[in-house]
């Protein structure tokens, strides 16, 4: 599995013409590898993904790796893009997580469905312009918002499909962080809005504006997770709620609203005293599921997750459930969308291509709402432990 | 993609005998979602993980999803047990994130390698215990610690490979949380402590020395992101450092020791203005593609890149670069281990089965390192965007 | 110093006609409770404040606490609004506290001075809004714009001073959260804005636009640390920078820029571990010494002191150091800063009354900044318990 | 109010031998501000703290300052150390802020009383040690534990008071931080723990064993904000609770118990939004206003601000209120406490001197709940701006 450094030049891995994206090149790669280390890959290389597709989605490709899909469902969903019931494609590796987030679906399904609703679907990329003084700096940020029709300009000279929606500054030093906010259509778009972002920034040093910047200053938070990102700041902020009648929520999962308000009151309690950011019970396991099947990037799951779980009693003794995902990074379009199975998922939820990352955004945060409700169950009815151990090989 | 409720019962998955495993099944359960939703899914179908082996990691399967995988190094590791060069398998579908990490570690390897070392290595569970009062709680507190050998016996009993090290208590109004704190071995172990601490904590309400509790408060972060996880809280503390020449760096990413410290310093203002928890350029990246690619429980990446990136001018003039990763979850037994292409890739770092999780963390942390030097080469030199324009299809 | 209750009624505090703050009352209160408790409140009585004065800025007064006053300065400062050079008055029982910042403001003067800037000056009232269902509460949010100069009628019909500069929605689950932002002009303005929002939160219940509300939802961060306050949210966002020779700092401090770098370096990283909102040495410390004199509200240092320290190298070798405060709160009108030896202090600045509060601002913000260099020097040069065995008495 | 720089000098403020603390010398300095400025200052001047007294808490003392004394009270405390009534007594200038903490005191006296209880009783200093390597730094932190003996004897040999409770690492790249628990009896004690801090720490790097350190990490926030504090860091950790049957609630608050916890729920909502840290309404208020009163060292509200305030509905339909402070400092020893009015205020709560400070913290507690409880009854009722209109001048 290792090997030392042989003389002068380092064992790297093989360039090929055209950067080797053929059926071939990927196998000679493939085999590269499993001769530097003794390891055979057959797995690996049973791969159902045609090569040259791999292109500008990975970089010395050596075959592909295939994770369990189950699905979930259903769950009904009644959104302002999505309406109807659905079946949710997730691949893990954790045993009972799809069961439990099917139970959740299937009684947010008896109790009438979830309801879902788009806030804001935006995108954000936060350069730092930097300066001799604090004085140029304010009079910079003072001076910014004359130049935002030619910041749009040449932001969007650079792209077909994104928009700068607004620009804001945030003072820092004798620095300022710049947020430029897209809209970015059905892609995540990170690549599109940072090109689209670092023209409109030279534009400023080339007229003498700012006398230098960085594209990242950090503050933009992809793929990472920050108290910022509660602002809505990047992605979709999304919101999913139902009303669960008690006896609904007897049924499924054996504990009373009160019960459920009371587990959220000790957890909340939790997540005050750990610091954390936002409320919930396990986003991460909805979402990266869903984004793994979806062809999703799935590093976004650490910004995707940040949110606030709540629930409520209503006068009649139901429980009303929501999820709030303030920066929900979903897409239909790009990235691995169209790859292979990440393609046939998306179909499976009505949700391949442009017009339809709302729809797609909307169906993930009602079936993180049931992931969240039958989490919430497990522990409130103390059934946590024996739910896994009848699902989960609990192998160790 | 969607249906109406048909009448009084909810089109629900089928259920079958067993749980439904078997090749059979798994390929009727996939045609009845074919016909559910009129959506063909022949490249899930074609799936090369025998059927019954995902018993245990996943429910209501229909075939498996097929990423790409590329290989990124070689990153020479001289760590306390990982040791020798290492090829890193990253599955991803971000254009240009394997040849930006793979840039990073070769130029560490071309640097002297990376030293790596394991501060702590623990999982723990933090259930809350409540009372009537505020009295009656800080008795429980004081008391606790008379029982600790108690607890740890009703924990141990219910697993093989769990420790428990200690027992720690965090107030909380009339409620007591406290941490359960296990060596868990190579697996991630959750399930295991889980419950090893439900059966500790029934002991303590069975004594009578606790009226009742809940196994989970949210203090121990699980799969989510917190300040708390910095304590090192759960999981592997690594910490991997290399002494990057300045020759090389320039060589590699065409900047200057100065200039990586420059962007760090500004990203650092990002991350404090962002109320990020700790700091990083992207550990998500890489922890996302290696987790998938070697059958981690790729949620767990929310709490896994909690920590914080450091460069340093030596006073030779040349780089010190660091990552800080307090709660990295890692294993090579249990979960997605063992399973089709996880196997193969842990296979070819070295890293299968038993005693082998230290080693796979310190590589892990090696292997961020390069992709933290990358990205922080490529914001210094300027050249991020057209990286990615090489790389990145950028297609939206 | 206590009693038992006596019969059926409680001992209370003596209450009387008008509230009591005449010159007798207040010496009856007082001697009711030296009567109670069996303690003498000589220096409490030799109160120099008018007691009637004291009406409208606390109840139950029995006379007057006296802290020592010290002055720090001079410190040269070129703001927009505060030009030359002042002394700063400041109010601590913590030895060595003046002497150090007056050290670091000598210092600054003597380095050319110390530039200040003001980004935003506002403050916000962050009522909750409150639906049966997460669509009610999704179509408040979109068609709350509409309403914007209906609140605007409503919450300035309330106020002299107060105007409101904008309404933002923050989605929470089946609640939506609205940011009103008010300029208050030279008071800090609660119980102006506050008043103002319950109108035109009521105005919107009457209209039936929303149901219920209540006036705080814990957002606005009023006298907390929060990391939304890093966004400007409350307060005036201000900048004071400096650029300092290193032959100054060396006559000064005794250590290089160099070693002030390398001291935040370290700090800054000390604050990522601590899950720290923002960065800063001991703004706490000047903000408190000052409000304490000039009749603040000294609870308001607990959102004030949020904000970021900085230090960069010059390409001269230099020493660029800033800070910037987002939300911090002072006032020359209104609480108390009328009163007694609060109105000398802010006279001692030039700052009385209205149109001085920005003046005020920019003088707070070049005091602190003079008191984080000279911690900052302290702990480069490791003279930081010297200094505080010769100023502190140390005495335990 | 300014002048400009006469010649080369600055004019500094005038030195006197042995630094001036004889009143003659106050009243010298006063007067040179006075013509400085041409700011007369009668009030700062009639200063009833002896002069010579003031050596050891302040530089360059120029008088006093004064603000209006209220108490509230009373409230009844079943402490470990606090039996009995209390009367508070509270230095502020914000209108209604007295009235509104001696309604909730009144009501839990009437309620039977506050439950207090201390469960640690420590602060913190964390130097930070900085290494060449990774390796380097991580054998440090393996071997630290061998040395505790002499880090304990070097450390207690600085101070008569002080003593080292235990040593714990946390790693940071090539650096270790290392905290340094101290007991330091009835003083807030941080010039003394951080004296014996430097000198175990300079005998480690006189030992060979690490080769440099900072006294100051920045991880111990004393006097800041951060989520570590929540862990019970500095100070003492104190928590208050109290049953407040629903007909007692109803009386003095006009609410619910249901209603409140309510109210608690929308604001943890809002605290979650605004990525506070804990949660509480207004323990800033109580704390500055007794820290002002009893010579505390006001600019630690800071950190003992950080603290959770929770309600919970009793099976008898009751309230259940708490207030979990984890971070108290406060001293009856050192510091402004034996200053005139600040001993007098201690003395009103039988808390002069050594033995005094768990007792005192226990009454800070059982205050701030009462003030948390008329907040949060306040809110829940509507009441808050009619309550400000009858006791805030409201005057801007």
């Amino acid at each position: 599995m290792s090997s030392t450094p042989s003389g002068p030049g380092l064992p790297l891995v093989p360039r090929f013409t055209e950067q080797g994206y053929s059926r071939e090149q990927v196998r000679e790669r493939r085999e590269w590898i499993e001769r530097q280390t003794g390891v055979q890959l057959p797995l690996v290389g049973s791969c159902a993904i045609p090569a040259e597709s791999m292109r500008g989605n990975i970089e010395n490709p050596i075959g592909s790796v295939q994770m369990p899909l189950g699905i979930a469902g259903p769950v009904l969903v009644d959104g302002a893009h999505a309406r109807g019931m659905f079946y949710v494609p997730m691949a893990t590796t954790e045993g009972a997580l799809v069961r439990s987030y099917e139970r959740g679906m299937v009684m947010l399904t008896r109790a009438g469905g979830v309801t879902a609703r788009i806030y804001s679907d935006q995108n954000l990329v936060s350069p730092i312009f930097s300066f001799d003084t604090v004085a140029d700096a304010h009079r910079f940020a003072v001076e910014l918002p004359r130049h935002t029709d030619a910041l749009r300009a040449q932001a969007e000279a650079t792209t077909k499909h994104g928009r700068l929606l607004k620009v804001e500054t945030r003072p820092s030093g004798r620095s300022v962080i710049v947020n430029f906010y897209y809209y970015t259509a059905d892609a995540h778009g990170m690549n599109m809005i940072v090109k689209a972002t670092e023209s409109a920034a030279a534009w400023l040093v080339a007229q003498g504006i700012a006398p230098r910047f960085a594209v990242f200053s950090g503050l933009s938070s992809e793929k990472r997770a920050s108290g910022f990102l509660l602002t809505g700041a990047k992605g979709k902020t999304v919101v999913a709620g139902a009303r669960v009648p008690a006896a609904v929520l007897q049924a499924y999962m054996r504990v009373t609203p009160a019960a459920v308000v009371s587990t959220w009151h000790d957890s909340v309690i939790g997540h005050l005293q750990a610091s954390a950011i936002g409320f919930n019970a396990h986003y991460a396991n909805g979402l990266t599921a869903i984004f793994i099947a979806c062809g999703q990037d799935v590093a976004n799951v650490t910004n995707s997750s940040i949110g606030i779980t709540d629930y409520e009693l209503t006068p009649d003794g139901d429980l009303y459930a929501t999820v709030t995902l303030p920066s929900l990074t979903v897409a239909t379009v790009g990235g691995g969308t169209a790859l292979g199975t990440s393609a046939e998922c998306l179909r499976l939820l009505g949700c391949v291509g442009s017009g339809h990352a709302p729809k797609f955004a909307e169906i993930v945060a009602a079936a993180l709402l049931g992931g969240e409700l039958s989490m919430a169950g497990a522990i409130a009815s103390g059934e946590f432990v024996a739910a896994h151990e009848i699902y989960g090989r609990n192998r160790p």
